[in-house]
């Protein structure tokens, strides 16, 4: 049976509590339950509830946070919507497509949908949090869309897919896995360890980072690391500050 | 070639003038500009126009009509949006089921897709001036979306549909990636290296290898290493045996 509880759409720093409610009833037309509110700028709000319909419920349970890192520490999976193609290119997965990876790992991890602010979206360190950008195909004259319009798109597609009947070979074919995946604040303590390491073995000047942290980012995300492996790469970190701590003793 | 021209979105007796501007806005995001309106309550509006956004010539040059015969007497194909199954069951369509019927026929014939009141949807009359009628899928315990919502998804499966034609592109532009993949050589080069540093900080033990090496070999398969990624990689584990040496020394 795929359960859609484990899907949490995460809104940063929205300016208008309307696209909050009408984020919600979105979700709840398509089955999800789930909100996170990064910084809201304006909730709970009267605004929110009378778009929210007979959403309301979900702006109630919805959970606040101060920063997207926080909001997304529990998913393994975590997909940002983005409008634009980024100087440093990331993985890019159509709303089918993103459907598709959702409701393959639903059973087994917490997912996370991060949509961000009504005018300028996510920033780059947000959207290096994720695994995968989405993108909602649209006119390049007109390729904004409202935020709760985009976050209905996704939902709709994940509604969709986890209707069709063959959402039922999808969890059977949800890809077999021997270890459980590491989550998303697990790996952020990974990302730490790993600078601190690079800076002790002069790779990297935090002065002048050029792009390396962010390169060195999007290429573990795009693993998936799982939990085992998570210990295996701490594990040789640790090792690489012994060995050199050691010979300075 | 296809053209959209030909379609046209019907709204019929809208109450909420922020309903109209965001339709316009959906359907400008997904490359329609046909609007009709069937007695609108409150338009022109300067909520319709504020919900609008960039779409605001799709409201300026939007059709008034009295009512819906007049508005649909031009088209060949008029498809109705409905919640509820009716009393006498109509040819039902999905949203991507209509978005077939529409561009199959589109270069040939004017199109309508008619979206009735926000309270009651469409009257039993107007309801049979459609040939089909759609439905959007939503959960029984919510099933009714907001109208630009309902707008948004079947504009958008004629978009995305629309898009196909031209899909081999969309992949490639997707794929787009700005650094060569790294060969299964180089890959092989890394492996060998990192094990040798392994080795070096006492993190792995070729006499009691476990399966470390299967495991990190998997680990880094999955992520496709790009070029710069593989120097990156190579650079840090060169620095790690440089900073042990220097310590030697």
């Amino acid at each position: 049976m795929l359960t859609l509880n484990n899907v949490k759409v995460v809104l940063v720093n929205t300016s208008h509590p309307g696209n909050i409610g009408a984020s919600a009833r979105a979700m709840k037309n398509m089955g999800l339950s789930n909100l996170a509110l990064v910084q809201p700028k304006d909730f709970p709000s009267g605004v929110a509830v009378g778009r929210a319909a007979s959403a309301v419920d979900i702006l109630e349970s919805a959970e606040i946070f101060d920063s997207l890192e926080q909001a997304v520490s529990d998913c393994a999976l975590v997909i940002c919507a983005s409008a634009r193609s980024r100087k440093i290119p990331w993985p890019m997965l159509t709303p089918e497509e993103s459907a598709t990876k959702i409701l393959k790992e639903v059973n087994a991890n917490k997912v996370a949908i991060v949509f961000g602010r009504e005018d300028a979206g996510l920033n780059n360190d947000e959207l290096q949090l994720g695994h995968f950008h989405v993108q909602i195909p649209a006119e390049k004259n007109c390729s904004s869309l409202n935020l709760a319009a985009a976050v209905l798109v996704i939902c709709y597609e994940i509604y969709k897919l986890s209707l069709r009947s063959i959402s039922k070979e999808l969890i059977k074919d949800q890809d077999h896995w021997d270890q459980k995946l590491a989550t998303n604040g697990e790996v952020e303590y990974f990302y730490k360890h790993l600078e601190r390491v690079m800076i002790a073995i002069d790779f990297h000047d935090p002065e002048n980072p050029r792009q390396l942290i962010q390169r060195v980012r999007r290429l573990f995300n795009r693993i998936r690391i799982d939990v085992m492996e998570m210990n295996i790469l701490r594990g040789i970190l640790s090792n690489v500050e012994n060995a050199i701590n050691k010979k300075e003793n």
